[in-house]
Order: structure tokens, then sequence, then C-alpha cells
């Protein structure tokens, strides 16, 4: 084998994440590595966490990023906040739905599923009926946003019917968080966790996480100790926590903090509502294109995420050959279907960085000139201009 | 809050680590993102596997880096190899020994803690007493080089050991790999995890792994789910297993793969011998010089780990006012003493990049014009004619 320097292609990511990550991120992720515990390092950890508060829209104290990607975060939530024969409701209505199943069965939970049909979002009727028959339920846990069906539920609903219950929430704001409204405080979410690669544009392999009182009271007053040692939120505040004094845990991937808080200072510099319009109107952009081809999409109009567009493939049309030629010829990639949806979607994203009009038109125009060379049944030429029409408005 | 762009200190990192970061893994950090599915990074994780076989020194098809630090690396080594109610004997000579223990217990594990002093080489003869007395125990676990004492155990003779007891082994690999010999398939290691931030290097927030044949027999027969979804090693290898088909598992850190690769690429064009070699002169000249100021080593000679150095503080001086002033004055990181050292040692590292001898001068000339203005009972104006008398060789 034959080893060389590596020299990264240049993509445009219109995936399901990571998205595009800005220049300026870039160059801060390779500033000087300094030490975890040094004093400058400790006032970026303070930074980063008030940013964090701020584009969460908390003032949770134990708001922090947790040093290893969003499935780690999703770890997180459920190992501290899950003990061992407790009942969990999960609603499903897609893969990372199933992803939380796996996550509290290994906490040693009674998992109760509630599913609902790939992208559709979350009926609060179901899990209404479903705590009200299992009164004895201590966790609800959804997803926000389904980066497998680019479906948003109604996080506030949920959470407000499971405190009536009395029961914890966890929520997964992976790919809503900066793209869409996440209010942690005003929804009252229990915990709630994300990813650094999605909306915030940041390299991936962090997860932001935020835990509210109700969760911090289970935390330290846990039965088991929380079965993960490397994720278990009583040690690694002692680490984030408030005060210049802080207890060597693990040692924090340094630069990608540097990252993160660029990434932070990006949307607190745009402001978190110009963010939100911004996702909503290159969607809309991107959606006038796409529909003027004649693609569809999978989620209805009132539940579609902006950031993360899900179209069905135009039958005949083979998805691996579609995907490989965007990325060979044009550079660009954009998500397969996962799971169920598996060759019968594309997910394309419009999420932080990567949601700019250039973007976009380089989409349209590799996917109608793509698929016109491939002669499927889809209607060229009037892509652009449509969205264009859109973008003048 | 006032919140600006972060530009950190440039400091002399000469800690436990993180280690000096040279300027082209730097470089190749802040290389553009690319997606975690992508044809070309699929080729790299290739090649970090194969750079990573070289460097552990072993065939392990189960070789490859855990998305997140030592600790979790410690952790993926445990719940994969810990099945609940099994014994685990635990070797501790230090900190991260007790992190041993605190893992194996969380699994389940009924732990027996074999403790030998602090600084010195876990001792063989009161493993085998155990291992005689305990014929039930499944798992040894052990730490080659004791990052909180700078002390280095015979790994290839506990391993034997262990084996003879039919039990499988985990040895804790973060400080010596490619800093002193770590000969997985020659001491036929069954796991073994280390660090990307200190002999290799590299930024912080990544765990090499390599799990040989018997541990690959024990994870893929398990009587219980690995309790941890993210680092369940069936599922990880999916995703970086071999082949060109991969199953999405988690979003990899793309760009601290990056960086990890051309870590890898540099102990590889120096070749690991040279780089212990490296350490070692190193580590001669820095003794030289601080022995020759009266600072004498917690570990003997014989155990003595050349990449991390353990003085003992002399009487009457204050630990953190020096470590400060060498922080401030001189923008030079050494390490405290970690639980029962603190405030009693120095943790010099010599590790990757940072054993250098520009390193090696500035920190005795460092310490030895701090240690002079605060009139510390050592002797002035020697260690660097001292050092210098080695390297000079």
């Amino acid at each position: 084998m034959a080893f060389n320097a590596f020299h990264p292609p240049l993509r445009t990511l219109m995936g399901p994440g990571p998205s595009d990550v800005p220049p300026r991120i870039l160059e801060a992720l390779g500033r000087p590595t300094i030490g975890h515990l040094d004093p400058k390092f400790i006032d970026l950890m303070d930074e980063v966490k008030a940013l964090l508060q701020y584009v969460m829209q908390t003032e949770n104290a134990l708001t922090l990023p947790i040093s290893a990607p969003g499935s780690a975060g999703m770890e997180a939530c459920f190992v501290n906040l899950v003990e061992p024969g407790e009942k969990v409701i999960v609603c499903q209505n897609g893969v990372f739905g199933g992803r939380m199943k796996e996550n509290a069965e290994r906490c040693g939970a009674d998992v109760l599923l509630l599913q609902d049909a790939w992208g559709s979002a979350v009926d609060p009727q179901q899990l209404e009926d479903a705590l009200k028959a299992n009164p004895d339920t201590k966790v609800v846990a959804f997803v926000h946003a389904e980066t497998s069906t680019g479906a948003q539920s109604d996080a506030r609903t949920l959470v407000e019917l499971a405190h009536r219950h009395d029961c914890l929430t966890i929520v997964d704001a992976v790919t809503s968080l900066a793209g869409t409204p996440v209010m942690v405080d005003e929804w009252e979410i229990d915990a709630l966790y994300s990813g650094s690669q999605k909306c915030l544009s940041c390299v991936p392999g962090i997860a932001p996480v935020s835990f509210g009182e109700r969760a911090l009271h289970k935390i330290t007053n846990r039965v088991h100790k929380v079965q993960s040692w490397f994720l278990d939120m009583n040690l690694v505040m002692g680490y984030w926590g408030a005060g210049a004094r802080r207890a060597y845990h693990h040692t924090a991937p340094v630069n990608a903090m540097y990252a993160l808080h660029e990434a932070l200072l990006m949307v607190r510099e745009e402001g978190l509502e110009n963010a939100w319009t911004r996702h909503r109107r290159n969607h809309e952009a991107l959606k006038a294109g796409l529909e003027a081809m004649g693609l569809s999409f999978i989620v209805d109009e009132a539940h579609r995420l902006p950031q993360l567009n899900a179209v069905a493939i135009p039958a005949g049309v083979e998805d691996a050959a579609v995907r490989a030629r965007l990325l060979k010829e044009h550079h660009l990639e954009i998500g397969a279907g996962l799971g169920d949806l598996a060759g019968k979607v594309w997910r394309i994203g419009l999420m932080g960085y990567s949601s700019r009009i250039e973007n976009i038109t380089q989409c349209l125009a590799a996917l109608d000139g793509v698929l016109a060379d491939m002669q499927a049944p889809v209607v060229h030429g009037v892509a652009l201009p449509a969205a264009e029409k859109i973008l003048a408005a």
C-alpha cells in the first residue's frame, strides 16, 4: 500500500450532513493546539457554553458539547436519564427513533415503541393514548427533525403531553438546531441533543446537549450509576462546570472546540431568526425548482423540514447511478434514502452554510443535466427559472 | 458576555498531552470537509487502518480509530469484552487503573483490584497469585504506560500470565504508542486502546483501538448486547469493515481523520524504531538537565517512560505558582500531579512532536529561571550544559 498526503476533493455537500463548512471555521479548526486545562481554553469553554445556550434558547446551566458525534449525544441522554427497569416510550417515525429504542433497551429500559409512518410527524394522539394506558412511564423520547425523512414533529405539544403524565423528555434536535426553531426553555424540553455538522455547519464529531432542572435532578439522584463512564454527566459537569476550577475528566477535543466556537459565533452574528428565515427562503426556491421538474416531496407541506428535502426518486431512475454521476461529474453530494426509504428517496440538505443560493442553482442544474442525459421522466429546463422566481421575490 | 474569534496563545506543550501538534497536521486538519460516506473518504479510512496496524505492529483486521477521546477507547474495550457478572482483574498503579475499575464495574463485572504503589510497575507475581486464586477470571486489564506516574509495565509478561489462565487482556497504551515499543501481535494483546494526542502528536479527540482474534470471537458471541450502542464493535466494524461497502453507523469526525492520517504518515516516514530512539535520546538529555539541577524522578530507571517524566517537586516549592509562571511568562505547559500525586510531582512530557531538542532547552531554561527567581532549593545554571553533553554525544 502506497501512502500519500490526503487532499480531499472539493465537494458541495447537500446531503443529510456533514454540510459545507465555511472557510473561517476550517481556519479556526487549524489553529495551534493548547492544553485542555489551559486557562485560555477554560475561557473558551465558557463562551462555547454561553453561545450554545443562545442557539438552544435556554438558560440551562448543564448545556455543553459532548466530545463525540451526535450518536453519542443521543446515548448521553439515555444513559443519564434512564434507569434499568423503567418504562420508556419511544415515538418512531424514521431511522433515528429506532436508534433511540436501541439505546433505551441497552440501558435496561422496558421500551414501548409507538410507530408512525416514515415521512409523517409523530402523532400526539397516539402518544397521549399510550401515556394514559401506561401510567408507569418515566421517559418519553422522540425525534424533533427526522434526518432520515425530513419530517418535523411538534416538539412543544409532545413535551407538554409527556409532562402532563409526569415523564421526562428526550428530544433529538440533530437536524433542526439553528435551521428551524428549537426553544428548549419555552417548550420545557428536559434533555436535548444535537450534532455539530448539520445546521451549525461545523466539522462532524461534536454533540451539543442540554439538560434542564428536572433532568439534572434525576441525574444527581440516580439509584444506579450511569453505565457509561465517558458520558456520565455527574462527571462531565465537573469538567464543564461553572467557575475556573475544573476537574479533569477526559481530554477535550481542543481544536474541534475552536471550530464549534467559530460556528456558534457565526450563528450569533447572523441571528437565529435570520438563520431560520434563510433556511425557509432557500427551501422555497429549491422546492420550486424540484417541483417544476416534476419531483415530489415525501413529507406533507405542514411537517416538511426546510433544511432537509426528501424527494421521491422518479420511477425507473436508478438511485445510485444518479448520485454517483452527481458526485463524479459535479462534485455534488446529495443523500441516499436510509432504512425503509433506501433506493426510494433522495435527501437534499440545505443546512447551515450549505443553504446558499449558489448551492441551490448548482444542485438544480446538475440534477437537471444528469436526469436529462439519463432520459428520466422529468421536465427539463424549468427548474432554475422557477427557483429564480422565488429568490427574486 | 462579549464574543470574539478565539485566537489561542502559542504554547509549548510539555504536559501529559495534548503534545505539540506539527503545522503539517494542523494544515491537514483544516482541509475541506467531505462526506463520511464519500468514496474518497472510504479510501482514507482504509489507509488510516493500515497505518494504525503498522504503528501498533499488528495484523488485526479490527484496528480502527474510535470517534472519541482515549477515555472512550478504554470504554470501548470494556463494554465489548466484559459481560455482566464476569470476574475481571484490574491491576492499578495510578489514576488510569482506577478508571479501568470504574469502567469494568459499570459493565456489571465483579472486579478484583490489584494495587501497586503509584510510580511502580505492575507486579507480575501479584497478578499470577491472583489468577491462581481466582480461576474464574475472564479478563485482565492493566495500563502499559501510566500517564499519571510515568511508569511502564511489562506488557508482554502480564499478557502471557493472563493467557496461561485463559483470560483476555485489555491494555492501555495511551501514552506508550509510538513513544516506546507496543507490539500488539508479538505480545499477543487481545484489546488495546490509545489516544491521538500523545506520541502521535495529533489533535485530541480520537482513540485508536485494536482487537485480536480471541477478542473478536468474544465480541461476536456475546450473551448480552454491548451496553453502548455508539461503541458496539459489532456495529462499528460494519462501518470500518473491509471492502467498499460500508454501513452507516455514525458520522465519522472527517477532519480529525485527515489529521490522524497525516500524524500516522509522519510516524511511518520517521520509522517506528527511529521514533522510539528519538524519545529515548531526548529523555536522556532532559533527565541529565533535571538531575543536574537536583530534581529526582519518582519512577525507578528500569520502569521509567522516556516520554513522560514525573519529577518530585522540591520541598517548599509551590507547585501551582511555578506552573502558572511557566505558562504565563514562558508559554510553556508542564503537567501537574494527578490524584495521590497532586502537588507532589510535575509531569514533563516529551511526546511525539514535543520530543524535540528546542523543547528540552526551553523547558530546562524556563524551569531554571523560574525556580532561581523563587529561590527554590535547586542548583542553577547547570541544567543546559548537562543536557547539551548528552545531545552532543
